[in-house]
Order: C-alpha cells, then structure tokens, then sequence
C-alpha cells in the first residue's frame, strides 16, 4: 500500500468533498467509520465538514471548528451547505452545515487559516508515557472492548494504541479516573495533518469506558482547535473528563506530535452512559 | 442597592432582549461592558445570545454555547435571529446570530437545557487558592493593570480579584506561565446563575499579560459549557494557556462555584498580542 498518497487514503476518500453540477458540495458518508451500531464517528463528521470550509477559503488549514450535533447522519450522501462569513490574510470565517436526506445533521462555525511549522513561544509539554510498543492496540486485541462491546470500524481505521496505564476497564478494572491516553495513526500510513488531527479529536473510547460505564456517549457540541502542522508519525491523545453529573459529560482532548509538540485541542459535551 | 433583583442588577438590564413587534428579538449593547477602546467583551456578548436562545427554548439553561466572534459589535442596538433545532425533553438546540448595523457580528451554536442542583458523579476539585481577602482587587488597585492599560468598565462590573500569585504581571514581573486565577462576581451583588457564568467565562485579562504582553488578544472562536447550577457567592476562575504560537494563543477557563464544585469551563482560540 502507498503510505502518504493521498489518492489511496482510505481516510481521504471517506471524507472527499465534491461540487456537484449545481454547484453545491457532496460527500458520501463511509458506513465504515462507525463507533457501533452504524452511528459515524463525530470526529470523521467534522473533518467531512472542515474538507468542505476548505473548498472556497484562502486558506488551506481548519484551524477552529465548533459543532453542535442535531441528530446522527446516516452513511450515504450528505450535502454540504457553506455559508461565507468574513475573510482577510489571517483567517476566513464561514457556517458550514452537514444534511442528510433526514435534515441538518451537524451546524458549524468554522475558521481557517494557514498554520506554519514556526515555533511555540509556549507549549504545554506531553505527558511521560510508554512507548507504542509498550500499548495495547485496540484492534488487534479485542479483550481490549468492554464486555458485550464490539471493536467498532473506527478502531480499525485509527491504530489506536492505549497506555495500559488507562485501560483497566478492558479487563474489569475501571480506575474510577476518566482519562484515557493513546497514540493513535492512520492505519494505513498516511501521515497526519490538520484534517486528520480533526479526526483524532474525537477518537478514543468514551472517558466513561474508565469509569466503568460502557454505554455510548453521543456527543451534542465539540470544538476543535488546529494549532500547528503536525510532524509525520504517530500522535500521542489523551482525553480527560472533568465533571460528570446529571446526565451530561465533557471530554478534553490534547493531542501531541511525535515531536512533542501540542497540535490540537478539543472539548465536547456529551451525553453521559446511564450504566 | 437591591441584591440578587433582578430588575435592579446591571448585568441583567445591560443583557436583556425584547421582542419587537415586527416579532424580532433586539438587544441593546451597553458600551459599559468594554474591554478597552470601545471594544465589548466576548462574554457580555454572548450572554446576551444566550438570552435570545432561551427566549423560545423549552429549557431555561443554556448548557453549551460556541461562537464565531466575526467583527467587534458597536454599543447600541443589536438584533438578534435564532434557527431553533431539534428540541425534546433533555435538550434543543438552535442556531444564534446577532448583528448589528455593519452585519453579522457573532454565529452561535447554542444548546439549552434544564440543569438540577444534583451532586456528581465525578467532578475536578478546586486549586487551592488565597482567601478572596487576601488576593487584589483589579478595579480598586489601578496599578494592577499593566503600564499603559487602563481598567477596563468590565472590571468595574465583574469584581475580579486576582490571586497575587499569578499578579507578577501587574508590578513588572510576569511569571511567564500563561496562568491567571481570580474570585468574581458581579460587582452589584447579584448572585451567579448559568448565565452569569458565560460571562465569568472570559471575563479575567488576556493570559498573555502573565507573560508580559499586554496587548489586546481578539476571541475568534469561543466555547462555554455550563455544567451546574452555581451556588450563592463568589466564583473561583482559572484561565490558562497551553500553546501559544504562530499569532494563536488558547485561553482555557474552569470555574468552581463557593462550594467548589465545577460548574462551568470554556476554551477559546484567540489572536494573540505581538509585543
């Protein structure tokens, strides 16, 4: 398989955006980039979305994406609707709204710009974890899913390798602390940049896995910050829950390069699992 | 002066929204909740949206609110258009924007809810902190501003008192950690509600001031969710940063209420200052 050929990732072409001979935007929603029961991934949504903001900026990177997620797309086609807000040398604004044959599926603000490898005068440093090899991968090892949960599509697109560290409750050992850490690529090789960043914004297990709870925690707004172009290699995520109460939970994703380096936040607020 | 009435505090008057006959909903912008220059605070603005999506919401909380910040309203009156959602019994969703007479200013993805007074399941413990007596007031001591930077009316609203520890900036010498942790609450002892804490969520100086640049760091994108019901009394804020790099600086925001339960968090993608 070709690594870093964009016309054979399988991640590009689930997320390709085309203009149709009306003019409006296109994409064919890829049923295999489910997280069980055929509901799409909120994170592959998103970078459908920031692949459509792209077509018509001066810029080349989505570098803030803010969703709220009305209802669960079907895979299939969906129409993307971009609506032009202001645009200058720095950044270009615009409203991007994902539909199905359902109705509006997602509403998002959405900011591009262009990202240079330029130095941090701040970041936050990554956190001290094991090496890859020292993780356990999702896919090749489905004792890894909690009981009765299957090992969705999306864990077979993203080799996501968790710290064992934060993967008690894949064998009946919750740690009662919501937070996960993985690395995490495309399984294909493809390196990643802003969109995949995106992507992997929103691709761990629930924080609730830790906590014990294994239902599905579906996701009512995420935002995602872009804030540099990544180096080639694997990323290092953790995600971290800060306060789970009354049927609601936030998960706080930081995402690091190989380098080291900070490349992309993100926070959504989620439905809590009720087990 | 009436406490905790709500036809007496100043927050409420300056966020109120009412409906014209034509059947729109008009807010009017009160040029005392300036950030410097003119420039009205990003949490002023979006309380008022917040009020302009609870208007036809079957809910009374806003619970998740993120906004393209796409041009500076002036003070004065704004219109404001609301695209309700998908609305059932745990949540409903809607599309906000308001506009003043230049055009859209703010596009708002907001979600309400009805939040309960219950206890968490897990929640983030508050940092341990000065007494609100033992930290500095940034309105009656001037020279907490930074040379060259006047208080702004936001401060003389908000009663913000700044841990020292994370003042250095104020007396010429910044920590260099781009942290800044304060009490607040509105300045006219009107108690804090869901909506008081989207203002609290960007209501502290520009975290870049901790790394002694006092510039003006415009929001271009920024996400608040309200995760409980606060209790009575002051709100601990802490702001941080985690990378700041390539004219981009993050703002990340946790609020504890008096009884130091986390009851709000924001994050925001902001411009940072060049000196």
């Amino acid at each position: 398989m070709a690594q870093n050929d964009p016309t054979t990732s399988a991640f590009d072409t689930a997320t390709a955006v085309t203009r149709t001979d009306g003019g409006g935007l296109l994409a064919e929603l890829d049923p295999g980039w489910e997280i069980g029961g055929g509901v799409l991934n909120g994170g592959y949504l998103l970078a459908v979305v920031a692949r459509a903001a792209l077509v018509d900026s001066p810029h080349p990177h989505p570098v803030a994406l803010s969703a709220s997620y009305l209802r669960a797309p079907a895979p299939g086609p969906a129409t993307l609707t971009v609506v032009p807000g202001p645009a200058g040398r720095t950044l270009a604004h615009s409203f991007v709204t994902l539909s199905d044959a359902g109705g509006p599926a997602l509403t998002v603000n959405a900011t591009t710009a262009t990202l240079t490898a330029g130095a941090s005068s701040y970041s936050q440093p990554m956190p001290d974890v094991p090496t890859v090899e020292e993780c356990s991968s999702v896919a090749e090892h489905g004792h890894l899913a909690p009981p009765g949960v299957q090992v969705p599509g999306l864990s077979l697109r993203v080799d996501t390798r968790l710290d064992i560290a934060t993967a008690g409750w894949a064998s009946g050992q919750p740690s009662g602390e919501p937070v996960l850490r993985a690395w995490v690529r495309l399984s294909d090789g493809r390196e990643p940049d802003p969109l995949a960043l995106v992507l992997f914004a929103d691709a761990l297990p629930p924080t609730s896995f830790a906590m014990g709870a294994f239902g599905w925690a579906p996701t009512v707004q995420l935002q995602v910050l872009v804030r540099a172009l990544p180096a080639p290699g694997w990323c290092l995520v953790e995600a971290r829950s800060n306060e789970v109460a009354g049927g609601w939970v936030d998960e706080d994703y930081r995402i690091w390069d190989s380098t080291g380096r900070l490349v992309a936040q993100s926070r959504q607020l989620a439905r809590a699992p009720r087990n």
